[in-house]
């Protein structure tokens, strides 16, 4: 089994319930670590440096972006948003798989520039149950879950892309399922190149 | 996740415990079937037709072979065994997953004719645990030893063209991931075209 971490990114429709999984891995197993995002804007009451984000200057940040130390970044209400190269390349050394919370468009960016990155995408059982989700929420009026619906068919074109469909039916089995995918993933053979040459290699001296 | 069950050939060296992962699997777990193979040869004392074996004549077994009724099929020792495709498909669709313990060139062979198939590779920790495995045993002489190892180096330049390699250091652990690993596949998103474009469909009608 491989021993470096994997870096995984989870995208999913709003309010299918990435977030929560994301929660539930990070307690219930010690091999992950969470991407921590670099950013321009200012900290909020409470947020530290290094745990929440990485808080940087629009200067720091322009450098980041030319010396090419993110792996992916967006523009966001006039902030910038990055992952950091130099944080998921140092957890994923050390043997934790990364997690990477981000929308449709940077996962595709980053498999791109990272093809061993693993996708997964989750889902409610439905989409009547994604329509009742959002609004149950009570937060948002119509428009805005209109709006988050309409960007819900344009996701979906890109569902195709990804490696792994994760449906949140039930919260636990999911978060189990998830673990154990990623986990899975560590015996792929295509993750096991070195393996494989070693175990080639000691048989010929036989 | 898709309902129907996924055909999942198991092969490895001689030694390396994948007979002993299957019947853990096969205990252990309700959701998987053991494809029970066609062969020419004589039933023994105590072996049923339809339970070790399906029984069969020359003739008969040369009429499943014409008839494109066999997954795959080999000769040994003027005998023929093969998998019957009826059983295989008969499981698969009420939702087993069928395992299939066969060696490397049928799994080849099995995953060209049907592409969908999960191909695992079990292999002990390290090559010199091998042998040791392969003397341990001793109920073969030096020369059968050799002759397996040689087998081993010409069966490992295969490994590549496998889904997974199943590393058989701790026995439990193993049958807890093989099954994992086969579990998880069934989130695959190529495995899931059905449920992805009914999310499309669903979506579109919002």
């Amino acid at each position: 089994m491989n021993k470096k971490g994997i870096l995984t990114v989870i995208s999913g429709f709003s309010g299918a319930g990435k977030g929560t999984i994301v929660k539930g891995l990070m307690k219930r197993y010690q091999n992950y670590a969470l991407s921590i995002s670099a950013t321009t804007r200012n900290p909020r009451a409470g947020e530290t440096h290094g745990v929440e984000y990485f808080f940087k200057t629009k200067e720091e940040f322009m450098d980041m972006i030319e010396q090419d130390q993110l792996i992916e970044y967006a523009e966001y209400v006039e902030n910038f948003y990055g992952t950091p190269k130099a944080y998921v390349d140092s957890q994923l050394e050390s043997g934790k798989d990364v997690i990477l919370e981000i929308e449709i468009q940077g996962a595709l960016k980053v498999k791109e520039k990272f093809p061993d990155t693993l996708l997964l995408f989750v889902t409610p059982p439905s989409m009547q149950e994604l329509k009742q989700r959002l609004v149950g929420r009570g937060t948002e009026d119509s428009k805005t879950i209109d709006c988050r619906l309409k960007r819900a068919v344009l996701e979906a074109e890109g569902i195709d892309q990804y490696d792994y469909l994760i449906i949140n039916d039930d919260l636990e089995e999911c978060i189990v399922r998830t673990h154990n995918i990623i986990q899975s993933e560590h015996c792929r053979v295509s993750r096991n190149n070195c393996n494989i040459e070693q175990i080639k290699e000691e048989l010929k001296k036989f």
